[in-house]
């Protein structure tokens, strides 16, 4: 597909929300699905995605792929959306842009392998419009029961490639970014070991993470888009390798035990603070799409304590103190 | 012990926040909380009550006791606290009362049994005072994965006798008012099957639950005071028998597993919605005694759906519908 952006303005009217560049953003989407997913689906060797297409009465829909109780992974969701319509009351005033419509299409994904040596991971890529003003989301996420310092250079490194093709300040900004929004503020400590994040990233002027913020007055829509692209695409080189390596570490019950614990905090995260799981409920989101990252299992204890010295130990310090793994 | 009512106004200054009555309030949920899980221990005949009693940094601390991993309880906790100091800044306008200084005192349960057939149950009594206003709060309610409607009546009555005691309009108002407030909007469905729920009860004038209000002005605060103390000794006659005569009932995984999922519902209501996890987590509250209510282990799977006729479907309906058990 090849796209014209010096028409990537047309469209974002009633008629046409999405114009020829949300739906060459959809297409990527899909397309990124695929590619995730047969990757996942190869990985684990044993269980496939089930396919859930669904349709969102105010306009759009999604395709929700969910791999269930696999070889490798407990639970594993793969989702697209491509939605639009009216802006809803409660984001007129706080959404980028003008006019009365939006449309947005992502890609969204939990993985929750079942051997705690393997970390669960999120991302999420995502390109939204209204009227003529278009902007990108995303990022990706890595949360490990059992610290694998190797595992998380690695992550950040893939994860970094696309940002130093398009900017070398784009790494560090949303490598801070991604440390100060996967933030468990009620037990003051990071959900896993960090990546990349970052919102409302338009061409032109600055992009903020709430405290910071980053011109990015250099880069044109193409390059933001081609960034986007790309950072979509290093997913599969970021975690893959990491789950390879780990899915068959032998591991024991007080580990499985650890593991889903830790996960009570991944829920905590999710419910309490993440932005869009409260976006999606505000805006009566599909409920089964929302919630699909949450882990298939988790334990809730009283006065959990890592033991001191202990592998446990040694992740809780570095998630309350997040560390620069480049 | 003896109160002297017409004192019962004395403190709530700076220097005695809790006051004669204050401590009375204390002394009160300390022996209800000795009262209950002496009966729970009892029940489960094989794990004990472990306890763990903590200091809060502004001023006063609590007692929990944990049960873990029993015979009847996969989880019980039982906790009282009593604090007292500076009105929280976020409080200061929404709380009741004049004055710098607040106290408040209650104990706070919930109990997960391992049996599905065993509902859980959530139960908390509250004093709490500023100045020379003073206020009850409380309620105990029921959540069965397994509809038993025999149950749910015994659980409502045995409620309901210490607030007909009190008015015959307590009981419907409370009833009411705990449905809508274990409400979990996002799914439109009650957490469980109600039971009563109570707040800012003052002696004169009226009591909202948001949307009703209800005259209390022909009670004074020693009536009040009885009512609630017969509320908190109701709560063991409510619950007891109910998980007596399930305990031993035969349970298959299946059953478990919609136990588990089930159990879900539960975190996203307090994690999402309840107004005491958010209050506690805004005022740095004590994380491991607000997160004592969670079940041990939940489930969350994709797409999960009653099978049509089902027992579960049974329940669902009721859960959506709720009903009057009395």
């Amino acid at each position: 597909m090849t796209i014209d952006f010096k028409r990537a303005t047309d469209g974002g009217t009633p008629e046409d929300p999405a114009g020829d560049i949300g739906r060459a953003a959809h297409e990527a989407v899909l397309r990124l699905q695929d590619t995730i997913c047969d990757a996942l689906a190869r990985v684990d060797g044993r269980a496939t995605f089930k396919e859930d297409p669904w349709e969102r009465p105010g306009g759009g829909g999604g395709r929700s792929r969910v791999l269930s109780d696999g070889a490798v992974f407990e639970k594993a969701g793969v989702s697209v959306s491509a939605v639009h319509g009216e802006v809803p009351a409660v984001m007129r005033d706080r959404m980028s842009g003008d006019g009365p419509v939006f449309f947005a299409t992502g890609i969204s994904l939990v993985l929750h392998p079942l051997n705690p040596h393997a970390p669960t991971t999120h991302a999420n890529f995502r390109f939204i419009r209204r009227g003529k003003t278009m902007w990108f989301g995303g990022g990706a996420d890595l949360t490990p029961y059992v610290l694998y310092p190797e595992d998380a250079a690695h992550f950040h490194a893939a994860l970094s490639a696309p940002c130093d093709a398009a900017s070398p300040a784009f790494y560090p900004f949303f490598k801070a970014w991604c440390d100060r929004y996967f933030w468990n503020t009620h037990r003051d400590e990071g959900r896993g070991i960090g990546g990349i994040f970052f919102d409302d990233l338009h061409s032109g002027g600055t992009v903020t993470d709430g405290t910071a913020r980053m011109a990015v007055d250099g880069l044109d829509f193409e390059a933001l888009w081609l960034f986007w692209i790309a950072a979509g695409e290093s997913f599969v080189k970021a975690y893959v390798p990491i789950v390879e390596r780990r899915k068959d570490t032998a591991w024991d019950e007080a580990l499985r035990h650890w593991q889903l614990q830790r996960r009570g905090r991944y829920v905590e995260f999710n419910l309490l603070h993440d932005r869009g799981t409260k976006f999606g409920l505000q805006t009566n989101g599909r409920i089964e799409s929302i919630f699909m990252s949450l882990p298939p299992l988790v334990r809730w204890d009283y006065g959990v304590e890592a033991t001191p010295g202990s592998p446990e130990e040694a992740l809780i310090d570095v998630l309350r103190s997040p560390r620069a793994w480049l």
